[in-house]
């Protein structure tokens, strides 16, 4: 049976799956696309990673992730930015050995604050800077660097860049090939002005990815385990996904869930629930 | 010894104790301000609350809260109407017993969504309309409605007003001197909007509040108590301040505290406590 024609199971939904059995049990659930992460590809080494995913058949989706970009320690940050580097040579080849249709899209996650410093618009001006600082290597390796704006919550410690327009603000000062933006449920769903900043993303072929996954409450005790399956929260996935198509994606949707009862569950029986879901309330 | 003269302690901070006990720390320790809950005054019933507020000397700098509009049920909805009412009643008298300064502020949490509801569009148009019936009552008492927009992990189950700019959208539906905003640094201090939407509400004199207490990581087990004591966390209270001075407020400013560690300790500590750290954090 196969799945949704765009469904993409975000490698993080399935975290503690190794590489060659993240791939199996997504082909397994016929879903055909997969996005990748580096800690997993890195496990098996790029090679083996590149001959696995081009055996698979499936299309790679995006690569999670870069970024990090928030140090004010100039070490720190000659560090992040050659980190980055070598993620966008990793993208351009993971998406190479891809099925047809394959996107050559690097996901970016600006950073939190350093340790004891509260300027945030310092944090978020060098977050800037470094997509500046990569633009000539991602032109070079062909390869899209996506912002992922980050919901609020994470604003202090993980992802300084809030918005999806703030997200646009940024991409908009470099070339629409090479800088876009990736739009997640969880992260933007809230914004009032999700609708305008949809249309501006769409209008300028910003939109390099779609994820999702829903908004639950209570939320667990761990933050960043605050996701949840499409239909068990609060988010109207339906009319997310239609905006995210008037504005003209047409790519691959990724389903992405850090939630340890998914992580604990069977990958296999993970992936066929994701494509059920996915099915009856994302939209596309 | 006095604290800094706009320091208002919010009665959230000291949440166990009763509205005696939370005048009588207030005063000794030398804050000249109080902001009230409803619940604490409905303890001792409104004439009591008069009486000891009168005789404690002390501003009142508002009443927590009224708001929850977001019930889609016609009988929940005109129950929230009626509470409003009666919330609205309450923070003329609170406020006309306080000292001189004292100002009848009623500050509104819009609500978010009703169970099972995934319409945020919906709910955030009833918020609207709600404000909208309570403005001839506000008026009649001479009361301002202060709309407070929630940090955005809050849109779900508490506040579906989640940015000043959208709080400012709806107020500037209605009068300045009736329907106004409060502006929590915990709710709005990663806003990338914040600076320009702190000139846009000066400008209109929609300022009705000022609300401090910083955002501390890792985030608690219960978001609701994710709260810390200025200097605790990563806010840049000096920065904000200035841009709220700038923008012409020269009110009380509260400082509201869910915190499960500041309500276990003892109040007059918590009282102490907070004036030191406002003034070493707080830039007013």
């Amino acid at each position: 049976m196969s799945a949704h024609p765009r469904l993409s199971l975000n490698q993080a939904t399935i975290k503690y799956a190794d590489l060659a059995t993240a791939l199996r049990v997504t082909a397994a659930a016929g879903i055909a696309s997969i996005g990748l992460w580096r800690e997993p590809v890195a496990e098996v080494g790029l090679a083996a990673a590149q001959r696995l995913v081009a055996a698979s058949g499936l299309r790679v989706s995006s690569l999670c992730r870069g970024g990090f970009f928030t140090a004010t320690d100039p070490d720190l940050r000659r560090a992040a930015l050659a980190e980055n580097r070598r993620a966008i040579a990793e993208t351009a080849t993971l998406a190479a050995a891809g099925a047809a249709g394959s996107a050559p899209v690097l996901v970016l996650v600006a950073g939190g604050l350093p340790d004891g410093d509260r300027d945030l618009p310092g944090a978020r001006e060098r977050a800037r800077d470094a997509v500046g600082a990569l633009v000539d290597d991602a032109v070079a390796a062909g390869v899209t660097l996506a912002i992922e704006p980050m919901h609020p919550i994470y604003a202090a410690d993980r992802g300084v860049i809030s918005t999806l327009g703030q997200a646009l603000d940024v991409a908009e000062q470099f070339p629409a090939a090479t800088v876009g933006v990736v739009v997640d449920t969880f992260h933007v769903w809230w914004d009032p002005q999700l609708a305008e900043q949809l249309k501006r993303a769409g209008a300028g072929g910003r939109i390099a990815g779609y994820q999702v996954c829903d908004w639950i409450t209570p939320l667990p005790a761990d933050a960043l385990l605050a996701r949840g399956m499409m239909g068990d929260g609060h988010i109207d996935f339906a009319a997310i996904t239609a905006a995210v198509s008037d504005a003209g994606y047409t790519g691959d949707i990724e389903v992405e869930i850090f939630n340890q009862g998914i992580w604990d569950a069977d990958p296999a029986a993970v992936a066929a629930r994701t494509a059920r879901c996915f099915a009856a309330h994302v939209g596309a």
